[in-house]
């Protein structure tokens, strides 16, 4: 469509450069030309025109200008000092981000506050076990910050190790007394703990990280009435080539024995005292008393101080799975110690505190210039634990140069089709508490004016491409990591994402929807805008482990970063060069490009996950109108299809209206799935199709409604079972209903 | 705007018509305008045209096209035979609307039925009061229909007496016992009792008509324990001058003593079984025992019955102004019978039933020429209790013709600028039953797409206008009230309405706010549409009465409309004229034309009645921030004020995108307004600021919220008045949010 107008244009141009005998011969009883015409016409091209695909030379320009040395420099500031949320470091980096915003030449940029409840530990009596023997002797006592192993790890303001909302707390067990070993956590392993006869009540439980979100094991353990957690981490996750020095940071990516992994602990997100509601500064709070925060202590320690632990406790052998990595000790499952312990006693100290703070987002603008009221977004959240080398600012890194870059643009004379907003979030450590408010009070515009929302948390972990997103952002993820030059000459990220999956005997890219954890979540499950989350992370065909080793630790350094996960920031230019990308492509194609038949096809392919195991015949008996919410998602499919063609016919002839009718009921397809009051028992989880899990908050699941609901269910009788029953069979026909009403949107459609 | 185009376009047309030698001299350098500019041209300008400026011709036409001719006919044919939701009368009236639909050219026309719980009276058994003398010989029987009185009101399928989901009953008093009488029913007239020693535990209670809605009467009675309730129509507000028969219909517009208000008689909205989402065909149901329908059996009577049970109640007086204008006999309370009745009972049968019934809504469209993906709605319910001259066929008769006379514009190739949606709804009758589920429906896309909801029910209960809407609506009514000619020769409706509340003592007609009781509800108040209420109804200024007389009784009929209502039909070819001018302003005008500057207006008014009588005291010492939400509401103000002027400058110059921006961002100013999750303990109730309080559907009511939670608080001690502040000052502070949400709608909006 725009080639035809450049010509014409062309055309125009060399008629006025005096080239007018033809023009007077061929035309002499056309009208001419006026001003005003003019103007019309050029203004009906700018309308229509799809800046994507005429502006190839800025897309290349975005490439080419995405620097490492720019990406080094700013991981080095931004990594300089740990920057937790609500500290004085955390708000100079929001002045920084600000700053360079202003300097890119933003339209805006601004600080945007809210004061929301946050957890800390204290400082000059930090959380603490000990271990005392028969005469109260300390023969034991943990780690409360990390072993100063290099220059980049010494800072004083590193925090305590603890777990954000877990309480105060001084928890003492009887003479000969230890822990419970719990495995992960996980109710399955409570479960085991049941079987085996061995009842957590009254007793600290302590629990290995991995498998799921440390805020569930919290949870489960204080639903089984233990009286304390201690997670620590196990070898077998962050160091898998030995414990010795040598194997370790700094001598290799590896954790060493006092890394410990901090991190929120509560299954609430956004401000615990504003649910809903933005923390605006008079905005109404409860009570903290009334916010199902944690009520037991839970501290986190590192493996040489769970082997010291464990190697006293007594009681059975683990099921063999349980054992982890830690070499030499034998694991039992407690409580009692050893006998050579029998007097000894364990105490759990937590000290930690809530405070109501002033956190800020930082948010730009660079406005559109054809829909300035059409937005695509990209965050980054700023606050980390400690360094925070890798999460996030390996991410923010990645967001400031993207920013400057952008900025160049602009310098050129360049402006999106649409508005691109930068964000820059903070406290999502605490339960993505800024993105969360944020959304909270932009929630009407955002879901009338949103396009994409793009985040980039831990950018670069690894050299391993792990998106996950919107069915509808699939399409154009294959199709913008072709662009990209990979780590290795000649190759394209693509290239490198689908060789790591041919290793794995996946005959492509494995697209993925979106689990929870970071500052997407209130978009994606609450908004129902289209999401995507850009993430490199460790190669599980090497080492299968879930997080880096130094995740939320304090050697998680620029020294790390720069020495073995990214050396020459090659990856976290990858990052940078998609992210910019996706808001060029999402911010200046004239159609927005979603892949709305993959929206479908991951929806029937989610609802067949959902029937396996037999749960296909356990909701058939429970509700024989099941088969409908399947003849829907067909349906939905068939429309989808039918739409894509006719969307293909014309897309090229659509008049600016239109086209933009067209992109506005596209954007609709989405959010059509949102329940306004929530999944059953989740009022801030409203996606019906894909959202995480109640029971898991790090997995991805379609339909959570129904797993939630289907969740044991074996264990109901009576009453109970007949009101899930009821539950359920109501949960289906709102899904079948979700799904007509989408095919509907489509349907009836009349615009084209 | 269009004027200039107009020009331009007239230029090219001389151009092409020969006289070329000007244009050839003076534009010599000028490129020739190809075949694909004057397209784009075309285009451009009809995407930016405001045909309602510009097609005075086609609004004219509207005007004089809407004939009383073809209103009395439609009215004739539609009051003919009554049609009850559910009948085939019903479904046959369907069948005609849809077919005028198509003979009138619509784009499409379609039957949508929903599977919806409906209630039905026994019509072999119907539904008695009888007195019984102490030998139980039947003294008195309560009449089940109206005695016939005229051809037009005797039709054997008139239903019998009752009220819609009431249950069925058998109530037999003691000896000497009969009913209590509560006047109006409210919750201030049983305090009253109370006060008087009178407790209604145990007894059957009998209510007139009048100040609120019947659903509540009996809902207060059931929350008081009674057994059961007789309603009855008061002649001081049915029969004002007069009951003897020369007085009354057929002989004047009063009620007979047997006219019986049917009417439905609970609180909930919608098919009872599914509340918040559609009736569809395969929809889950809830259990009816899992609805709170009415426990006791409610039943309608004239004033003649009502005197008969009246005469031979004892007890002591009532407060003198609970006697009504039944004449000749003395008004007590009861429950005790006059001594001379002591051995008498009474017995209240009710044979009521609920029944799954299919239920079709009519949905014809006139498919718009440049946003067809816009929506003006056009919305009339077409059941009626009996023949239902008045209520709805006045409207619906009026709705026929707005609908023929769009068909007229249609065949001459006019086209609106936006769809126009013509909605006859069924089942309103039952309880807003179509257009909630439909609504329930198409939510999503009515959010994203409705301009305008107008909603005509009763069209002509008499001369005087009295229009209700959203604030954003007034100042539209002015304009076009001014437009279309009154009954009397020379003025306007605006005359004529300006002219009543002249009467009054008004300065100028009174602009209200949406109260509860027909179609725009779920438009309203559920989804946040711009909504409109068009209402002629008895002058006040004559007759202090709420109601038409005949409303909801066998006696509205053809002949009563034809004879003493709307004689000459001018009342109703107002109404369809007025109708018609909305459907054309909003569905034509380029720039959507709501009155911004009166939502404010509105907004800031209604606080200041909502802290009226001491209120702004009490919610002050509740919550100190109270007055941030009165800052709120001045800051919206200026806001509208800031953005009124900037958008006035503008609008002549807007391109079509930013044009449709500008209209997207205004549709958003209402729905803004909606909690997602309901107002406290209302979930089908969410436009926080204009929607009925809940303790009287009839009443129209500014942040009914916090009169809700303000509602008996001096009842309350302890625990629940800490827990109603805390309510308080939460909603408070969600209203102040919102306000700021609705500023920030207009404010950050870099748009013009």
């Amino acid at each position: 469509m725009f080639s035809k107008h450049r010509g014409m244009l062309a055309a125009m141009l060399c008629a006025s450069m005096g080239i007018l005998i033809g023009v007077l011969v061929g035309h002499l009883i056309t009208p001419s030309i006026t001003e005003e015409d003019k103007k019309i016409i050029m203004t009906y091209q700018k309308l229509i025109e799809d800046k994507w695909a005429s502006e190839t030379e800025e897309t290349q320009m975005i490439l080419d200008l995405i620097s490492t040395t720019n990406l080094r420099n700013n991981l080095k500031e931004l990594s300089r000092k740990p920057h937790l949320a609500g500290t004085a470091r955390d708000d100079e980096l929001a002045m920084l981000i600000k700053q360079r915003f202003v300097a890119a030449g933003f339209d805006t940029a601004e600080l945007v506050p809210y004061e929301v409840l946050l957890s800390y530990p204290n400082h000059t009596d930090p959380n603490l076990i000990t271990i005392m023997d028969g005469s109260k002797k300390v023969v034991f006592t943990s780690k409360f910050k990390e072993e100063v192993l290099h220059e980049d790890d010494n800072d004083p303001d590193l925090v305590v190790a603890f777990n954000g909302y877990s309480p105060a707390g001084d928890i003492m067990t009887q003479p000969g007394v230890g822990v419970i070993y719990v495995n992960y956590g996980r109710v399955e392993d409570f479960e085991k703990l049941d079987k085996l006869g061995i009842d957590v009540t009254g007793h600290v439980v302590m629990a290995r990280y991995g498998k799921i979100f440390r805020g569930n094991k919290l949870l489960h353990a204080e639903q089984r009435n233990a009286t304390g957690v201690i997670l620590f981490s196990d070898p077998r996750g962050v160091a898998l080539e030995g414990t010795d020095p040598k194997d370790v940071y700094p001598n290799s990516f590896w954790l060493p024995g006092t890394g410990m992994q901090r991190g929120w602990a509560t299954t609430i997100q956004g401000d615990p005292l504003t649910p809903g509601w933005p923390s605006t500064k008079h905005a109404y709070r409860l009570d903290e008393s009334e916010v199902p925060l944690p009520k037991i202590p839970c501290q986190p320690i590192g493996y040489d101080d769970a082997r010291a632990i464990m190697e006293k406790m007594g009681g059975r052998a683990p099921p063999v799975d349980w054992v982890g990595g830690m070499k030499g000790i034998k694991y039992n499952l407690g409580p009692e110690m050893l006998d050579e312990y029998k007097n000894y006693t364990l105490r759990l100290q937590t000290n930690n505190f809530l405070r109501s703070v002033n956190v800020s987002n930082v948010i730009g603008t660079i406005k559109g210039s054809v829909e300035p009221d059409r937005y695509v977004l990209i965050g980054n959240h700023r606050d980390a634990w400690g360094y925070g080398a890798v999460d996030p600012s390996s991410g923010t890194a990645q967001f400031l140069e993207t920013a400057r870059v952008f900025g160049q643009l602009l310098k050129k004379g360049w402006r999106p089709r649409r508005t691109l907003v930068f964000c820059s979030w903070g406290a999502e450590e605490y339960g993505l508490v800024g993105s969360t408010e944020w959304v909270e009070e932009h929630l009407e515009k955002l879901q009338a004016r949103a396009v994409l929302y793009l985040n980039t948390d831990t950018c670069a972990a690894g050299p391993i491409l792990t998106p996950s997103s919107s069915p509808l952002i699939w399409d154009s993820l294959v199709k913008l990591t072709k662009m990209v030059p990979g780590v290795r000459e000649g190759k394209t990220i693509y290239d490198e994402w689908a060789a790591y999956h041919r290793a794995k005997n996946q005959s492509s890219p494995q697209l993925e929807t979106l689990g929870s954890g970071s500052d997407y979540a209130a978009f994606a499950f609450y908004g129902g805008i289209p999401s995507m989350e850009l993430l490199f992370r460790t190669d599980k065909n090497k080492y299968d482990i879930s997080k880096y080793p130094f995740y939320h630790t304090g050697y998680d350094t620029f020294y790390a970063v720069d020495k073995f996960i990214d050396p020459g920031f090659r990856i976290m230019q990858g990052c940078g060069r998609l992210a910019s990308l996706f808001l060029k492509y999402f911010g200046d194609s004239a159609l927005i490009p979603y892949g709305l038949q993959q929206l479908s096809r991951a929806i029937e392919e989610n609802l067949n996950k959902v029937k396996d195991n037999g749960k296909g015949a356990t909701l058939l008996k429970i509700y024989d109108k099941f088969p409908l919410l399947e003849k829907s998602a067909q349906n939905f499919t068939t429309a989808t299809a039918i739409f894509a063609r006719k969307l293909d016919s014309v897309k090229d002839t659509l008049d600016p209206v239109t086209l933009r009718a067209v992109n506005d009921q596209l954007m609709k397809m989405e959010q059509v799935f949102i329940i306004p009051t929530g999944l059953p028992g989740r009022p801030t989880v409203r996606h019906a199709i894909f959202a995480p899990s109640q029971f898991d908050s790090y997995a991805a699941a379609g339909f959570p409604g129904i797993s939630d609901l289907l969740y044991r269910i074996d264990d109901l009788q009576g009453e109970e079972l007949s009101k899930r029953h009821k539950e359920i069979r109501r949960h289906i026909s709102d899904l079948t209903i979700l799904l007509q009403k989408a095919s509907g949107l489509l349907e009836d459609f009349n615009l084209i």
